[in-house]
């Protein structure tokens, strides 16, 4: 392979982009057409801007048919940062307590950083069974006068995904979709607020993109720093500073693709499925040889983690793949194995290169 | 002129970047060599990245000579997020007050922002001289118990900067260097915190460049967010979460613009000083046809606000301007009139050029 030569990429994060998306960037990085200069050097307040970051968002509202009552939101910090701003802005001050709802390594952390805020509760905690699944409603019962319910959508690092959004009444639903927005058709009503980092399936890494309900921005105490407060932000249409403007850009060009190349969701839905269903096959028809770590019923469509018979295979597929170009394959550091990331815009035929590859390297080996 | 075809560009921030920069962002848009993949879709933690994100720290602390003492750190969230950063980590907790020195929009915002968060002072506020100069030692005497002492090196908006670092005492200077650094030599050891978002000169919008003192780390406080928690952030060497990868390759190579195609500080500074005078010059010799903002010692290299003898005629300039291929000369929103930003990655041409339409047009018009 020559030094330029790109491979398929299953990293979980900063992850693949659309190819046809790289390629619109590349060819306006020195100018964007009309602008005299590169969206990096024109100002965020620019008519030239202007276009990209409503475009961005009037994509994103197309893309998620998302309720008038919501507002979308760009902002810094990744998940992370929503992990404390959430309780900053909807927590403290109500007099309630949240309930967290720990389905891995994602939630976890959000619950330790909403502990240093506020109030907060464990509901449900998935260690003993190493989450592997998403609880059932009966096995998480929201308290009613509950701030919020908070959970993870997808796990990206143990790939266990809620197939169904769970019922939280008249508490709002706060949820992280950072490793399966875009990913499959979802009723954004039923959250209070619905979040993501850009850097799995909608963007680079730098901007998160915030979807809530107008009725929660009124939580948002005075006290809150203006960068931190959702109020603020959205009465600033998240132009309380410089925005993020290369991120918000390559947005609105992912969603672009989205929309236009793809289709909308319901096609990226069916393809996601499929993919995810090619190598599910292999690791269920492989004799045990193949570990996929979450339950069937829970599979995430966008992360796929699983060991082979020990370490050493672990290793050797990994270094095998690369040799052919499949790359990124290992798992997280903080539990090992093995994991495939086939996010949106990591093609069907990279998915097939990798479902060859397994089955090879399972008759070699096996 | 072509859709294409780009000018020079005078932009307050997101700024003008070095060609060559841009250039070579564009030539490894789609594969990062050796990475099979654009900067964009690789993880933070890869062997790829990381020489990235650590060249670009040793290229700061070789071009700003840090001392050993300092920690380098990529944040989020621009300047406004420092502003509660900075009281957060520093001030809660010290059972001390701290002191801000206001001379123009971006330190009362700061105020404003701290005072959301601690216990702060005004020791100084221009506003009675309309942010036309920097205070004098006797002016904005520092509370030997002060927390820290803030200031703004270069107020972007009134273009006022200070021309010698204030002499503090013991008390930690905190200076928001946005629109300065890396435009001339400064003693990093003068200051606690130094820092500066990118989009002025530095690279593009969305990462932030923060140089602290390592004893300051010791103020943060358990609570504080880890994303907000400088010591945190600093043990964790930026990457608690995903960086703003690709911003951080662009400061990458700017930086190795700044040290191999300018040869560093000294030859930056000298440059910078020469295109300054270029404006100046016509200013002052201008019979008060343009009219500067600042007082004439005060004067920024990197920022150059202006008027002309009516509120038509600025528009009238700025419009002529514009059909002449020299954009984005007008005041900040909030202050009105041309402002002509002339960062490191201006060309001397560009400014010759604006020097030549402002003897022109004060010839026509004056």
């Amino acid at each position: 392979m020559s030094a330029t030569e790109r491979t398929y990429n299953f990293s979980a994060g900063p992850a693949v982009l659309p190819l046809p998306v790289l390629k619109k960037a590349q060819e306006e990085l020195l100018c964007l057409p009309g602008a005299g200069a590169s969206v990096m050097e024109i100002s965020h307040r620019s008519k030239q801007f202007e276009p990209i970051i409503s475009g961005a968002e009037t994509n994103i509202r197309k893309v998620l048919n998302i309720p008038d009552n919501y507002t979308v939101l760009f902002l810094q910090g990744g998940a992370l940062l929503q992990f404390a701003m959430i309780p900053m802005n909807i927590l403290v001050g109500t007099g309630k307590k949240a309930d967290y709802i720990i389905t891995g390594s994602w939630t976890k952390k959000a619950h330790s950083e909403a502990k240093l805020v506020g109030d907060v509760n464990v509901i449900y905690d998935g260690k003993d069974h190493g989450y592997r699944r998403k609880p059932s409603a009966a096995e998480a019962k929201i308290n009613a006068d509950a701030a919020y319910a908070y959970i993870c959508l997808n796990e990206t690092i143990e790939g266990v995904q809620y197939q169904t959004v769970p019922d939280t009444g008249d508490v709002p639903l706060v949820a992280d979709a950072s490793s399966e927005i875009f990913s499959r058709p979802i009723d954004v009503s039923r959250f209070g607020i619905l979040y993501a980092c850009a850097q799995k399936n909608a963007g680079p890494a730098g901007v998160t993109v915030v979807i809530i309900r107008n009725d929660l921005l009124e939580r948002s105490g005075e006290k809150v720093p203006s960068l931190l407060n959702y109020k603020k932000l959205a009465e600033n249409k998240s132009m309380l500073n410089t925005p993020p403007t290369f991120a918000v850009y390559m947005v609105k060009l992912v969603t672009d693709w989205l929309l236009n190349d793809i289709g909308g969701l319901d096609k990226m839905y069916a393809i996601n499925k499929e993919k995810a269903a090619l190598l599910y096959e292999v690791i269920d028809n492989s004799n045990g040889f193949y570990k996929g770590h979450a339950d069937k019923e829970f599979r995430s469509l966008m992360n796929v983690p699983f060991r082979l018979p020990s370490e050493e295979l672990d290793k050797k597929f990994q270094d095998e793949a690369k040799t052919v170009g499949l790359a990124t394959l290992g798992g997280h550091r903080s539990v090992g194995g093995l994991r495939a990331s086939i996010y949106n815009a990591m093609p069907r035929d990279g998915v097939v290169a990798l479902r060859d590859f397994m089955l090879d390297f399972a008759k070699k080996s096996g």
